[in-house]
């Protein structure tokens, strides 16, 4: 399977994601408890990725597993990360509004190309570190407070804590993308060994956190378990299975592309997802969603574009170097 | 002289024409006819023109001077350009509001590279077009609307008249600066001869331009060159010193550089007066001006940064061929 066929089938249910989501609140609230889509998701990838891997063991040559006790401790960590991301996130809502959070959360793919080059040692080319740039600029441009918005004084005017927990949750957010991808590609162990350890956490993580939250609210309603499917709906199944799908392409990505490529196609689901509540929720099309969608696509473009496409070049940048060789060769021969 | 110091000249005067002509308003108004300020640039602009021919007269070798009556006869055609376009700017503002002539007023870029491309035949490579549209795009960002401004329901719902008058608006302007460019380079006429015959129409031109307002008010505050200086302050000569000198400064880079250079050095100056306002007529900062700066920065970067450095090359994107033709000629003498 090609990479860009799974970005793009990422892109189209990343945005799908926003749109049922919304779709799933009746009167603006959710009827259901939001917590438990999450849980339900790592269910659906672990029970998707066991029969996969099943699959795999019916087949020779057996796939490879590494079963050894340190690499599986590896694979908790995600989830911890998430769980400090979730927090911080929390933490930085408490001093800034959710728009600012919003625009703050854009630094992200800055921060996925620092972490990158750090942490996987990738080496970008100046045009690829101005596209990434670009990116983020054209994220933040379409989502630009246009004129007769309400609530826009309060637009960067938080507190510094604000930013630095913004800056952090950036930080955090990337390093789970680029932790994930050095995990997958660590070894060459089957993908779907490898999501099974990151999947069996991810339960129990939210198995833990649907508790902690029991506990919290002293078990007024009893516990999770119980009342884990109430006010669920056929809509509410597709924001669970939505959910499962676009986890089992990220990691499928993280294995065999990188997180470039998944931050391309989820920066490019957030502009389609805007583009599709202009006609799903009549929302007015305004001139810096149209300036952002194309700055993005620039740099699409300037990412992923072969190079001697984008200095039109003849196909081969360097004359190769045989021909020039043969041309002196000839000229010996004639001398 | 390189062009890149005059390229940055011509950014800072032109920045500055913009605060001068603001800081010579009292209460907001003119008190003097503006119509003179662009009339006495031209005679300005022919008066230095003439002093520096004239110098150039006194060494030898002497200036090169195309006389003949078939290269005069291109020179008032600018001027032409120009007064159709003034007219078709007025036009324009009678459909559509002044902002959105103004956000219209950057397609004037893109008209530009596709102008300079058709008519002088200069190419282009993929990446310096993305750079051109997000030159574009960036100073159109700066420009958008934020948040709690005033009138803003108005932007783009003006008739298609607007619109196709805007564009055609553009072509016009795009038009007169690469018509210019042939001029300046068909030839290696002396450029102060060059400009003294643009600057001979020009200035015949804006006369009757005056004339033509004094007929349409009926004379009522008697003929233009009677009060033609009313009203003028230091500032005001400012303004006409400013124009001027903007004037041979884009004179000289039609001749030693182009027409993109322009637009660059013209599309920086307006975020320069745009950052400048901040500071002198306590502008509020805004998230878009902040974008639009980024995204045009970007943008000159991949127009002008070279090809090796974009990449990441080595130096030599080519390995030189006689290097090569050394290598295999030593080779010879070694068999």
């Amino acid at each position: 399977m090609q990479w860009y066929f799974v970005a793009a089938l990422l892109t189209v249910l990343t945005s799908s994601q926003g749109i049922l989501t919304t779709l799933s609140q009746s009167n603006g609230e959710y009827k259901y408890d939001y917590a438990t889509v999450p849980f339900l998701a790592e269910v659906f990838k672990l029970a998707v990725s066991s029969l996969l891997l099943w699959r795999e063991c019916q087949k020779s040559p057996l796939p490879k597993m590494t079963t050894e006790w340190k690499t599986v401790a590896l694979f908790p960590i995600p989830s911890v990360i998430y769980l400090i991301h979730n927090n911080v996130q929390f933490a930085t809502l408490t001093y800034v509004d959710t728009s600012t959070y919003q625009i703050m959360g854009n630094l992200k793919i800055v921060t996925t190309g620092v972490l990158f080059r750090m942490f996987l040692g990738r080496r970008l080319s100046n045009l690829q570190w101005m596209a990434i740039v670009l990116l983020a600029v054209g994220t933040t441009t379409s989502q630009v407070r246009g004129c007769g918005e309400t609530s826009c004084d309060s637009l960067f005017s938080a507190p510094i804590q604000g930013y630095m927990l913004g800056v952090l949750s950036a930080c955090l957010s990337a390093l789970a993308g680029v932790y994930t991808e050095f995990l997958m590609k660590k070894n060459n162990d089957s993908l779907y060994w490898q999501n099974m350890q990151l999947y069996t956490f991810g339960t129990l993580f939210n198995m833990a956190r649907l508790l902690v939250d029991d506990f919290r609210g002293g078990f007024e309603n009893g516990p999770w378990w119980q009342r884990i499917f109430n006010g669920y709906t056929t809509t509410t199944w597709m924001v669970v299975l939505n959910l499962g799908s676009t986890g089992l392409l990220v990691s499928w990505l993280m294995k065999h592309a990188d997180n470039i490529v998944k931050v391309y196609s989820t920066s490019m689901a957030m502009l389609l997802t805007m583009i599709l509540s202009l006609f799903l929720f009549n929302f007015k099309p305004t001139l810096q969603l149209f300036l952002g969608i194309i700055i993005c696509m620039m740099s699409l473009h300037m990412y992923f574009a072969p190079t001697n496409m984008l200095l039109d070049m003849p196909q081969t940048v360097k004359p190769d170097e045989e021909k020039l060789i043969e041309v002196s060769v000839d000229r010996r021969t004639h001398s």
